[in-house]
């Protein structure tokens, strides 16, 4: 770890079991954890104006280099003055590598196998080849063929001028087998090297770097890459990678990870934010939390609700909710709740109006903002344990 | 002309030649006018929700009857307490007929010819039969066939509670021979009787009923119409049906009109709200516009701008604004124009963001509303030529 208070200072206020409520201190202000961080992904929250996402409470959001590399490129956000300016948002942004987009759009999803190198990519995929020097791809754009390294991985978030960048790794596959998940995970580490070598040589001053750890549901490999991403010198650290095929997997796969990391370090898990694995990870120790559910299931007409029977989510595109006057969830203070009940938004949804996306975008994000906010009263009151099992029992983060 | 206060009364509070300024009282409060109308068509005016577009100072939106009656239905809006409360809606509220949705949507656009009847709908088609007892139609949803006559459309707009209904007539296309748009013409006056008749037994009391005038193009045929309407007690006027080819026709059929009308009526311009027209309007003494355009427009990138050379609108999605630091338009007080620069918002646009649609339309909806306002100030002060001069030089209307 290194420690520089002026790129970022994270402090643990309060502890309960693993649990942590802390500040991180970013270039761009604070950010109260455990966090949920909106993803901004081509540099807007989809629908909302970067206000609107401040107004909700939220501090942090991030942007993706894969996308913004493609469009509008690093050169015209760094023409506007970085992404802080091109988007209109004044507080602290993260931006994640592109390794992951990648993999995962070259692939098909990231639960797509991904074992060669020098693949051509399938139906929906655009790898040209993986090499120790970096990934070549084609453009989802117009076909252009795109190189990235952990190099230009940095280039670009330091052009997009983010106040976290993230390492540029591979992010391995649930069916990629142990042998070729650990030579991936290897050349991470050296990827992670690379990174922090340019970043140190060229990067922003005020700009932190976090690592990623790898190594996907193999315990040997998660804490050899824990050990080596936490002795390489990022200001906090990240856990990427497959994290098994369900939710208890998962779960085993965090406890053999999280513990082996230094304690002072934010720690971010990646691509994660349902209802229930937000507690989880809370519960084990985890502070920050990106996930593009809550704004995808809002495009889809599902909203965020306390029904741990239903996977906390109602699909309002579904018939049957004609005539019901009851709001989404009682005491939420969304428009979406406040203004209009079931009966209204299932009709919206189902007309599929613009409106009814951004009104449960609006649901949605107060659900997850509520519920870490919830947390971290919980954690501060010692009754962290209580508050997860509430919320795992139905709970309402409104109550 | 009936006058019934309870129901709606204008006010005109001050003439500048053809012009007037006034105030229209309806059962949900005042609307300033000259006011332009935003759509609500399916209930909500697209991405926007109603205390938003309350916001903007809009004090009237239009509901529109044929797709309320085909989803989500009467019955279903009238049990949530009438289109008000089922949208969130707590001011004036006026309600289209359907007519002119039931034949443009059923014949491909309103300058597709009509002239038959009972003639089978073409390829967006979806007539069965126009009869003197009203007309059948197939639902776009799911093919049911669908009724409206004059009495179903009264009594769809009585469900719907709007402040104002709208006569059930049939919209005449430009390519429809003087003869049809005749005998259209007359059947449409018997619709009227039969509209008001069945108001007068059966509709809310308070909510007021414009007749429409039609003939197309000709200038006897809209004299006959104009008295028609204006003999037949009605609380208000609207100009529908084909206004011509172009906008010089526009103009003719207007001057031929509006002069016909009462003095005393409020009078709707159906479906008109480019910015020219908007100020050729006012300018010929009407009150009140509705129009698709504005938000239309927004969904496809195009902001309002004040330059009559490119009818008042920049298509972001056209490439050249990299770089461009410029708001849309200087001094407009919308979070587009405020927050953001034409770089960003043409970068929005061309990667099909919602935040785009949402920007875009709070700007066009701003820059409508801050171009009657400007309207009814200069009409007060006797100055309405040199403002509509101004406004069609390139004026802008937040200077």
């Amino acid at each position: 770890m290194r420690v520089d208070a002026d790129r970022l200072r994270f402090e643990v206020e309060a502890r309960d079991g693993a649990a942590r409520a802390g500040l991180l201190h970013t270039a761009h202000g604070p950010v109260e954890t455990p966090a949920f961080i909106p993803l901004a992904t081509k540099g807007t929250v989809r629908g909302l104006e970067s206000a609107e996402v401040a107004g909700l409470g939220y501090e942090l959001v991030l942007g993706n280099t894969y996308h913004l590399f493609v469009s509008p490129g690093p050169e015209r956000i760094a023409a506007a003055g970085g992404l802080h300016a091109f988007m209109g948002w004044e507080g602290p942004l993260i931006t994640d590598s592109g390794g992951f987009q990648v993999f995962s759009l070259s692939h098909g999803g990231v639960a797509y196998e991904v074992k060669g190198s020098g693949r051509q990519g399938g139906e929906h995929g655009s790898m040209v080849s993986i090499a120790e020097e970096g990934v070549r791809f084609r453009s989802y754009r117009d076909g252009a063929e795109l190189f990235i390294s952990p190099e230009v991985s940095m280039q670009v978030q330091a052009a997009l001028g983010s106040d976290i960048a993230l390492v540029f790794d591979e992010c391995t596959a649930y069916h990629a087998d142990r042998d070729y998940t650990a030579r991936s995970m290897e050349r991470t580490h050296r990827w992670l090297r690379r990174c922090l070598d340019w970043h140190r040589r060229e990067g922003p001053e005020r700009q932190a770097v976090f690592g990623i750890v790898q190594g996907g549901v193999h315990e040997e490999l998660r804490r050899e890459s824990a050990q080596a991403v936490s002795e390489a010198g990022v200001d906090g650290i990240a856990i990427g990678g497959t994290l098994g095929r369900d939710k208890e997997e998962m779960a085993g796969v965090l406890e053999m990870t999280v513990p082996r990391l230094p304690e002072e370090a934010p720690r971010h898990l990646l691509g994660i934010g349902e209802v229930d694995d937000l507690v989880a990870g809370i519960g084990l120790g985890l502070d920050l939390f990106d996930c593009a559910v809550p704004t995808r299931l809002a495009r889809h007409g599902v909203a965020l609700v306390p029904d741990p029977a239903r996977r906390f989510r109602i699909d309002l595109r579904k018939s049957g909710r004609e005539g019901n006057r009851a709001p989404l969830v009682e005491g939420c203070p969304c428009p979406a709740c406040r203004n209009h009940d079931r009966d209204y938004l299932s009709y919206l949804s189902r007309a599929e109006e613009l409106t009814a996306v951004r009104l449960l975008c609006l649901h949605n994000l107060t659900y997850m903002r509520r519920l870490v906010a919830g947390a971290r009263r919980a954690i501060a009151a010692g009754a962290f344990d209580s508050y997860r099992g509430g919320i795992l029992a139905g709970a309402s983060p409104f109550a």
